[in-house]
């Protein structure tokens, strides 16, 4: 369908969202990552916060969620997509101090869902620094990626 | 109007959207990046692209400058705010290999908009991301962080 | 997979969108319903409006059909949902005065309607209230709820 | 413009967003309340979910500062508003029993805030319907209502 | 700021949102038209459904309202605008036989509101297209355009 | 369901998002075009810009794909539709001097894409003309119109 090897765009190179009717349905996978690195003392926040005051990965989940659910509009050759499943998992590490964020998002389709675990783990982590830029601003994330993709012609994969 | 220092909770700990209205309108900018590692054969596929036959950059930066405008829908807690500039600037360093993003956002508002500029880069990689998973499902978002802020009370602010 | 009742909250306490990949999909209707109470001559306005210059009721039926669609970006744990129908009855009791609505959705799904059908039939009370509050700022929305649910494992429920 | 006292029509009866380019700016306020009637046992879960497994309220509060930035796009002659401040309130009243929400909503602008203090106070509900709803599908919720707002030609108004 | 007269690309030829930070604020006003032609007895259907049945064109301004508030999210490089007017009218010449659709747009603002009234006009005759596309596909839109434009630097414009 | 010929009505002549349950999934194609004409500079600037510095079709390009996704947002009585392909493409034509948009939507459903290839048709041109309105305020879409229909109860239809 494509000379490139960039199957999002045709013979002449003009993208296009590419046609997956004739695909089967099938049960899909994937998970992604990412971390967001800070001061101790704004990690401790985080932490003391969850707790009773304040909780910043509660909302960071919500966010994540809700964006995992927008994917294809924020994506421009993205499919929509019908998730069945979305979780968000927070770990804290404090003596990085850092923490990190594991999405796993499903669906029963004719597309994968790598992108919508992936942008729920970048909005999960930006919504991290939204609620803590007052006392940290040089927080950074790092390390976003797809760790894993079950389902569809391609199979299963695995980040090395 | 909190005892946290995380400004987006009150005193009794829970989130709300902070009130700014007895903040002056000010000129605002923000600056923020954020990078993209992958394969030398992709970066080599986004650099032939983006001369003839599949413009991935052309595309991403359309994305970021879009997601930019929906960043007080992605983000619980910030104000909707009226963008009056965004720019995505994309740098091919072919040795690392990686390709590096940076957003510059502003604004005439009561409050910043260095989350525009940071939702506006990220978005923008993951489009890399998504255009260029079929041949390489590898690659990685890092460093993505504020580079520099102007405008409001808290004035001038430039990573170190 | 939940300890809790509540199966929007994962053995840990953290909310997730919940797994429904496993259900079959089925045919569902969820019917659900609320009304808006208002002096006499703001009805009166409704009534005459609708004949012939001013139609809230139309606008307000556009907005809970529209708003129905929308379901699963307002409501943070919703899955996304293709809607086979979206039908809505609004209907005048004078005595009251009250204006009743009731609507109808339906899919063809893995999980339940109730919320699009309470969503649309909320937004669409609160049109009426935009559309009415320059004469009348005391209007109150009330008994919205569930009517009836049909499809799924759950089977068939009406309220008492 | 209009001769029906509803502002929203012109003078033909034809809906239309109403002129406010010529009203000046100022600061606006609305505050807007409802409640969710529930059995006994499914309010003792949104208490204990509080406290450590579920946090219902904290998720139906993010639900509601979304939803109060989206107000323009669901209440169709809404203007969009660039909103500065929303608060969320809620309150379990274990005799009814009954939570009640409370939201406040601020700008400074040309036209109010009442739909989106109403419009947040009642998608915060909704949610609580939707995570509560697998154990109590009889839920209800009652007394949507603006209870106050300030600022604008029309002054102050408080609900009798 | 470009070397192209075409201003939404910088000196490289990347597309950016332009900077109207510096610009004043001013009212802005923009009307534009169009027309969906079609067969006479689809005419006769939409005239006489407004009468009573069926009111494809009541329909159809409450989506070209809506869509007037959502053209920064479809047009990739419009600033994101509060608008402070939208009205439409249609017009029926059933000679043609053909809607007639024209749309009024203000903001007090930075930049113009020509996209804003194109794009709700646009809406508008598809809202017609899709209502009546089960009588008649071979429905064509023509003429769409813009008629006037008034405020911002490059003042008065009106259609030749 | 209807005694009007206009089925997004019910027998009552009130509007609804009709009943598509009932129908068989089935793989569904529409094809839509329409036209932008300009001046003979306009659309040189167009040509050149595609070759080097300002690509205005690359970008409406994207514009058309994101908007066919939204299609059941803009338009009030659509089903939200799974698309699994949008293909766009545009065809310079010196001589008129004019721009052609075609577009290709697919999905496998149970309703037809004729408004979604419409949708992206109609909003790929104005973002052309956004693009260009700097240089040329006169320009004007025409001629948007459905080309061809496949699948689905009604068959194959082909504009005469």
């Amino acid at each position: 369908m494509s000379d490139s090897p960039l199957t999002h765009f045709d013979s002449a190179g003009q993208a296009h969202m590419v046609d997956v009717g004739a695909k089967a349905e099938s049960s899909r996978l994937a998970r992604a990552a990412g971390s967001i690195s800070m001061q101790a003392e704004t990690l401790a926040l985080i932490r003391d916060g969850s707790a009773k005051k304040g909780d910043v990965l509660g909302v960071a989940r919500i966010a994540a969620i809700q964006a995992a659910k927008r994917t294809g509009e924020l994506i421009p050759l993205c499919h929509p997509i019908a998730l069945t499943r979305v979780s968000v998992e927070f770990t804290i590490d404090a003596d990085a101090p850092v923490v990190h964020c594991e999405v796993t998002a499903e669906c029963s389709g004719r597309t994968g869902v790598e992108m919508e675990a992936l942008t729920a783990a970048t909005v999960g982590l930006l919504t991290i620094y939204d609620m803590c830029k007052a006392v940290d601003r040089g927080m950074r994330i790092d390390n976003v990626r797809l760790l894993e993709k079950m389902g569809g012609k391609s199979g299963h994969w695995q980040a090395p």
